[in-house]
């Protein structure tokens, strides 16, 4: 893999269900969780779509301006996880946020079509909240990032956007702002967007919890050491009542095999296991071993990756600028549509 | 007056006092009430001050977006107006909001910086939304417009802002914003605004509301013809309970007093006029003369400048283009100041 950016057409003149964009907030260098949740299948999807994956750092200001470092230095770390993982830049736009303008202009419009009860009424918006304790003192710019999100979607006239269930709520709330503006302008500028639920589902933390999260330290990320990955195996929650190797032991909710479902390509090899388990006589140790052996063997060639990009950083950040560029030339095109359509055009 | 954009330097690195910002939302043509309570002004401010003066279109679009033609049509008429009045290009940076996509830009980040909670008590805000009959389909752009407006301020460093007493919340605000920002990171970037509010009260309409608006048909327009101004003064609202000359006359709530208050030089003679009027004898005719007379003086040299510089409005965009290119150098200066501050520099 080179880091030359795509050279596909920097347009979005054929756009719909062929163009894709998902991305992440660079909070944190990225985890199991984020493979198996979104970042295998964009190694897919940039053989389908014309793909763009953003680095959200803007947005993740939103609730990280206590620590603005953070932020600036992850924007690398994720960058790796990416071409780790195998991302191809020659076939997949990687740009950053907060370096294209035109997201802040369309996302300043589009405040304009959409209501503050709406806002409030958004389901995922709500339950962030709670989440994060604002209450009553909730930033504005938390309130109003589904129009940030609308407008980072239709910049790019993207067709097809990969999200969690729980997201699904925000795909709805930019598809409403598109169909207002397409009504108020008179004609289709703006396209409206699919949610894409992946399949595979939620990748549990080590200790059991629903959700692998950085700032629940249950994670195992992508860049983690072999001995690191010995250790997080080790401690990985399975059984509680299967104390003795004779006892029959239980497979759900027991995040060793969950993990074995996630990565074992062997599924006969694994439902064998399985039924050991379940009836007797298999110990944890043994499954452990399995788990460990696969993960090892997934993540050495991606830390063997991460490890020879890491060597370079000015190159990786030169390999963004390049997708910056490219990616404003696409979200410019689609604002200038925007803002003639509006009337604001003038030179 | 040449169409020649003011030569001073085109940054903002001696902010705060120096520095004044004021501006119009392009949808009308100016009138009389503008000339009183700002336009006026700001012919002087041009010697004292480094003066921008916005044509502030996306703040328009924010309760107009069923009238989009509107706000681009008016955009030309109130560069018109500032011309008309002597608000000189070479003195004055006249630049269109729109067009200074780091406004946008400096929103978005001060979305973070200020809470829902503190928007919906902001009183200027709460009037607005009274005003407008929004109940509670408030427009997000409409409740979150105090930071689009810190953002209009801040960009240029204005140290100074003349505006009405209802006003004065806006610029709290916006201070709240600037301290804000500058504790968190570190050190004094933004500039505090000073909010000024002219001597001279607001002009009451010719139907004697206290307000002369557009929108109540109350006016007259700085472009108004002889006849325009002879008909409209003609239907000013004096006191109703003078029914015959030899009757005594109120001052209060006369409009065609308020006017001559406003515009007569003559202080003495006017003095002479009132007590004649208070005590008897003196018609609503003669004093409609004499205010006529003053009003067609006024605006007859304004009118003939509107006129002559209507006939290029090539020449007037080119000026608001290049104060806008202007302007857009000192707003991008102090974006690209903040965005540093809060880690969004990478390449």
């Amino acid at each position: 893999m080179t880091l030359q950016q795509t050279t596909a057409p920097a347009s979005a003149s054929a756009p719909g269900s062929q163009i894709i964009l998902t991305g992440d907030r660079p909070t944190g260098p990225l985890h199991l969780g984020h493979f198996v949740g979104s970042l295998r299948d964009r190694v897919t999807y940039q053989h389908q779509y014309r793909q763009f994956v953003m680095l959200a750092d803007s947005q993740a200001l939103t609730d990280n301006m206590d620590d603005l470092s953070k932020v600036h230095r992850n924007v690398l770390e994720v960058a790796l996880d990416y071409l780790a993982v195998g991302i191809d830049p020659a076939k997949t736009t990687i740009f950053i946020q907060s370096q294209i303008p035109e997201l802040t202009e369309l996302t300043f419009y589009y405040l304009n079509l959409v209501t503050v009860a709406r806002l409030e009424r958004n389901p995922t918006v709500k339950a962030e909240i709670v989440l994060r304790g604002f209450e009553r003192d909730i930033p504005a710019g938390f309130l109003t990032y589904p129009a940030s999100q609308a407008a980072d979607i239709t910049a790019f006239k993207a067709g097809v956007v990969p999200v969690g269930e729980d997201q699904i709520p925000m795909i709805e709330q930019c598809n409403e702002i598109v169909r207002r503006f397409n009504r108020i302008v008179g004609r289709d500028i703006l396209v409206e967007a699919k949610a894409f639920v992946p399949e595979v589902g939620r990748l549990p933390g080590i200790d059991g919890k629903a959700k692998m999260s950085k700032s629940l330290g249950n994670t195992i990320n992508l860049g983690a050491s072999a001995d690191e990955i010995r250790a997080a195996v080790k401690n990985v929650y399975t059984d509680p009542l299967h104390l003795k190797v004779s006892d029959p032991g239980h497979i759900e909710g027991n995040v060793a095999f969950s993990y074995l479902d996630a990565f074992d390509t062997d599924k006969e090899g694994l439902a064998e296991m399985k039924a050991h388990y379940q009836r007797g006589g298999l110990g944890d140790s043994i499954v452990k071993k399995r788990l460990e052996g696969i993960l090892q063997d997934l993540l050495a060639p991606i830390r063997a990756r991460r490890e020879e990009f890491a060597k370079d950083p000015a190159q990786v950040m030169k390999m963004l600028q390049e997708g910056t560029l490219k990616a404003r030339e696409v979200a410019a095109a689609t604002t200038d549509e925007v803002k003639k359509a509006l009337g604001l055009s003038y030179f």
